[in-house]
């Protein structure tokens, strides 16, 4: 049978993506092979989600993960040419802005294949971040583009891009709808740590664990304004081995490992204040309308600001709100996304 | 000491526009390593030009040739991250369009070193092609843009690039002026070929290549409206490995094998026509003022069409010529962007 769709992801936010669209694809009669690049090896930051929501395992998964990016990126260009040239899908679908859509994008374009990014048009306008540059690079690669917000499309104007793009609103947005029910407290959770009586904390962009002096402005940055009683540190692989490494004390927080998506939400739900250098989260917090301190110069998710209820740490004046009723669609952006992809794959 | 500039090139185009470049540096007092990628890896095709004007090799050569676009793309990355960390330039320069110049702007920027790309701004506007590709996201990864022509300058507008871009004239003018005295008639010429009697053609490109269809329709192209007594080929080893492969009679055309830069530019400065796919090679002939047929559908060079000489072989009605004196600059492309990077490194 052909392939309509080969999906290319690495991370975790990339898994949850590609579950809500999956279902669409199923309903929509397309034909989809999902590859995993290996690239956030730990178990639990991938296995465990599909594991949660019984669904079956990628069909194929990859070796990528604790690399440099530059290794990651070579090593993964080099599988998936082989991988790609076996299936020869009708289009490749990346996601997001990570070395993995960087990689499958590459892929596809040298292999004449069908590119299509889903939340597609994303800026900071920081152009030293991976990521920024990742994300570029994919829009500008792409035949088909399909972007969370109208300031994305808007974006895309501004680079001269106008073809085949597509407000569809965003994934997570549907994931967030779709998989609540499911959300469930972490086991590791203290039994004192309950609704409304912590602030959840994320650190892991590369940025902030280059050095221990970065690292700790962020730590004694929070510490001087969580005004909540416990202060629950969701600590990455990554920020857990420079927590060591630097010996900086973190007794102040109670640490827990990184979890699988539902237990995540539920953290997040249920915090009084969100502090996070993350770029999904920010977003996911909007959704709960959690208050939120994005510990970061710039934002890709400018819709969030105002009285949205997320502040870059930096910000001086509030920017003024979106105007817009609901900037990220209205859940049903996977269903879009698959609709599209069926009536152009059968032309 | 500390480099200034490292270079990282691998075609022979590539070595030539490095070459003048080189010698401004040296003015400048800029400290520079150059790495050749091997990209190109026939003697032919690369060590004959340094020989033949006693220029020192590379600093390093990598080997990289023959392999597939990815594979190569891949292997390039996961050997230029190690040497670009060792040399820890000031910056990095990418020049044109080729696998050497994508893997050389992706270690760039992964290792946050300052990415200068010089030619910037072309656009043929026919994304299937992988130069385009390439100069795409080399424009968009890069800190420092040194444009051909104003055209790329406006090209770059147009998607938002507007930082660090400057207007310095095409290098491979200066290359044509500086090197013009050492252009030399090809050893295997036969002695009956001579200046006026002969038509040069050149055809290489992926899409020629792809099916006996594609080459065979530039073949009989050429035959039906080539003039002139002899017809040179001047076979690129893809095409003749193909020519060969696709079983194409060529007993019409004299085949002279790869030529130096110095060969190549003696017999296109002395031909009647110049039929060609070639991206520079048209913009050569448009400094020599060759009538030229460019035997494809779009061309990167628009300047060089309209009474410039050159035509596309589809081409209904001809383009306005540029309206500027000298659109490539005045020949001294070299020197500004030498001079502009020395006080940029300086400061």
């Amino acid at each position: 049978m052909d392939t309509d769709v080969l999906t290319i992801m690495g991370t975790r936010p990339q898994f949850i993506k590609c579950l809500t669209l999956r279902k669409e694809y199923v309903n929509a009669g397309i034909n989809e092979i999902l590859i995993d690049t290996g690239q956030h090896y730990e178990h639990n930051m991938s296995k465990v989600f599909f594991d949660q929501l019984d669904q079956p395992p990628p069909d194929y998964t990859l070796s990528n993960g604790g690399l440099s990016k530059l290794k990651m990126l070579s090593s993964m260009i080099k599988d998936l040419e082989i991988l790609v040239a076996k299936i020869k899908p009708k289009c490749i679908v990346v996601l997001g802005d990570t070395v993995s859509t960087l990689a499958g994008s590459l892929v596809a374009k040298q292999l004449s294949i069908k590119l299509v990014h889903v939340e597609a048009g994303l800026r900071s306008f920081d152009k030293t971040m991976p990521e920024e540059q990742n994300r570029i690079i994919s829009d500008h690669l792409s035949d088909i583009l399909f972007c969370p917000t109208n300031t994305a499309v808007k974006n895309l104007t501004d680079e001269g891009i106008s073809k085949n793009v597509y407000f569809s609103g965003d994934v997570m947005l549907d994931a967030s709808k779709r998989f609540k029910k499911y959300f469930v407290r972490p086991k590791q959770l203290p039994p004192e740590v309950v609704r409304g009586n912590y602030d959840l904390i994320t650190i892991h962009r590369a940025d902030a664990l280059i050095s221990k002096k970065n690292l700790l402005k962020r730590i004694e940055y929070v510490l001087d304004l969580s005004n909540s009683f416990f202060k629950l540190l969701l600590i990455h692989p990554h920020t857990a081995k420079k927590v060591k490494e630097y010996d900086i004390d973190t007794s102040k927080f109670i640490s827990l490992p990184p979890q699988g998506y539902l237990e995540t939400q539920w953290l997040l739900q249920n915090c009084t204040h969100f502090f996070t250098d993350s770029g999904g989260m920010q977003k996911e917090a909007f959704f709960f309308k959690i208050p939120t301190t994005t510990m970061r110069d710039t934002t890709e998710w400018p819709e969030t600001l105002g009285d949205g209820k997320n502040k870059l740490w930096n910000s001086i004046s509030e920017k003024i709100k979106s105007q817009e009723e609901n900037p990220f669609g209205d859940g049903n952006a996977s269903e879009k996304i698959a609709n599209y992809l069926k009536n152009h794959l059968r032309t």
